[in-house]
């Protein structure tokens, strides 16, 4: 994700970026937990950190999965990152050596690719369906390159509200992906960013829970629920992982990921923020995917199909197999509007039938303008 | 470095860390650049930045660097990084390959080495005598490995006040070791960190100026000019490498280091704080230093010898060859006063009879009793 600047004339409408809402941060609260911060703690919040995170931190966020998920969970098991990107990106470091497969989800969020692909790792992929990753591909793969005698560092896979598809992965694919992790010796890095923008109902555990916190790395982030500029995430996983992790170069030289970011935003929840934002994000959110939703059924031709999540920022268009979706993206650029074709999901990156369209951050003015000009376009090529 | 805490009665008294003075933080400037960024750089400040870093920051590098060295630089040629450490992190990860080597300085700061010891290269180290990096020792290394077919990622320095020895390197050096890095075609990852901190004279012309800008890629740093705890820092390179630096999949995924972060500083940086902040530093570090060679000159027996640093935050000492740092370390810790040894400063991690004394953190009552301590276990050792 790399825009910055709100959409203005000169540049393309663009559905391109799966970013918040620019409107909704917080920024009075914001004020009052820097004010507090600075003087309250100061020198810590301006010195180099525990590598680990602050306490204070550490704290809120065991407390905010006993509250939400009726987890315990000590502070030896978390770890302050700065985003779930940097803990991904250290994950890689510590974990993968010269050679060995990353294992991911087809499709896959395409930056977390990116990042991987600055490694000398191998990306092998594992198709997902509408319950998540497809746990007997997935077996199959793990007994393929055993045999080949590739040694598999991890599984990379976003089980709630996945970005690009929308898709959750149910309580029974999670079972069996845990099942096989354990059997194979596999570590999962779950990438749960997503999780508290559930718009309705409930979502599974987490494979964190499943798993009982062992051999899974679970990555959170205050990106989507406060501010991606302040640059702060977590990872929960067993205590030795946390040391790991915790005990990386770029920690030992760095100190903590951002002790500033991470006192203000220990002040942010400790006054009760938190939750309050999060609901006011799920409305807005829900808004904007219903809208989306509703748009969709109103200006599609029937072989055109969607995902329809439970939460997150994305959904996930199938158009028909006579149409790719650069063909579409390239049309909708000529009328100003960006659009991400699939293509850029998949290790393989080949031509798709899919564009992910995040309704995050694009005001509903723009969603009905954009929308709309999609389904001309698709109808006029098809 | 990783201690947050100021100097409790129950810890030791440490010499360990290299850390700024915690007491010198400019609170009431930041939290006015704080207040600007939420009042006029939302939803910027607060949203994934762009990869390179903002545009008000860069610009606020090139007009420093323009004031202070009469460098005329393009934001083309700035990075914004988390800090130095992040910067060493990313340019190792895009510059080596596995298997190849890292040069480094014997001594060297200890945790670039932790750092880069997490990639799957291999580290030479070459030796630093009172002009800085032996550049005659440096060719002969070059050669020996270009001939065993090895290929060399960078070297990585520190010219300016380096870290452990006080050392600068000589402007003659300086020349070398420039016409060698053309000659071989080896990149230089300059640690300038510590430039800003001069205590009188002037410092020669960074690698990055002596080499016109080409490859060389020059790290800098807020941490030790302002507060560590922000995680801001910067590169200076060539527009092609600094367009290597920004197209990392790290940056693709989580965008710029720290949006927030980067804003308050461009704030802090236009409000002209911080050549008044600088000074003040200038006079509290160069007062500890002074007061650290005072007290040296004074208790030291004649067999001990320690460098003389024109800036930054350290001195090294020379134990006599009879006596090993690491047990002067362990008898000083035994009185509640910790020291680093020499030791993890060296790739090799051999035995040393080193001793780096960072002047920076500590107050003046702790400097005087921690030196005291120190001269009079060498004596009994002695």
């Amino acid at each position: 994700v790399t825009i910055t600047i709100p959409v203005v004339s000169t540049s393309p409408l663009s559905f391109y970026y799966g970013s918040p809402d620019p409107d909704a941060f917080p920024t009075s609260e914001l004020l009052r937990a820097m004010e507090h911060t600075l003087e309250h703690h100061v020198p810590a919040a301006l010195l180099y950190g525990p590598e680990q995170g602050p306490a204070l931190l550490l704290e809120e966020i065991c407390g905010k999965v006993a509250r939400e998920e009726g987890l315990s969970l000590s502070s030896e098991q978390v770890f302050i990152s700065a985003g779930a990107s940097q803990a991904l990106d250290i994950v890689c470091r510590l974990w993968a050596r010269p050679g060995d497969v990353v294992l991911v989800g087809a499709p896959t969020y395409h930056e977390a690719l990116a990042l991987l692909r600055d490694y000398p790792i191998r990306l092998e992929s594992v198709p997902l369906d509408d319950e998540g990753i497809d746990a007997q591909k997935l077996e199959s793969t793990l007994l393929r390159l055993s045999h080949s005698g590739a040694r598999v560092a991890f599984l990379y896979a976003i089980p709630t509200f996945q970005n690009p598809s929308g898709v959750t992965m149910t309580l029974g694919r999670r079972k069996d992906i845990i099942a096989l992790a354990r059997q194979h010796g596999l570590w999962l890095v779950e990438d749960d960013v997503y999780r508290d923008l559930c718009f309705e109902g409930t979502v599974p555990p987490s494979l964190f829970e499943l798993g009982d916190g062992e051999s899974v790395l679970r990555l959170g982030s205050f990106s989507k629920i406060l501010a991606p500029g302040l640059r702060l995430g977590w990872v929960m996983a067993e205590p030795s992982a946390i040391a790991r992790l915790a005990g990386a170069g770029l920690r030992l030289s760095a100190g903590g990921a951002n002790p500033f970011a991470a006192y203000v935003v220990a002040e942010f929840c400790r006054a009760g923020h938190l939750e309050q934002h999060v609901q006011k994000l799920v409305n807005i959110y829900r808004a904007r995917r219903d809208m989306v939703l509703d748009l969709l059924a109103s200006t599609m031709p029937s072989n055109v199909t969607w995902s329809t999540p439970q939460g997150g920022f994305h959904v996930w268009l199938t158009l028909p197999e006579t149409l790719y979706a650069s063909q579409v993206a390239q049309a909708a650029l000529q009328n100003h509007v960006r659009f991400l074709p699939g293509d850029a999901f998949f290790v393989d990156g080949n031509a798709t039938h899919n564009i992910r369209l995040p309704f995050s951050y694009l005001q509903p003015e723009d969603i009905d303008r954009g929308l709309h000009l999609l389904a001309r376009i698709i109808r006029s090529h098809s």
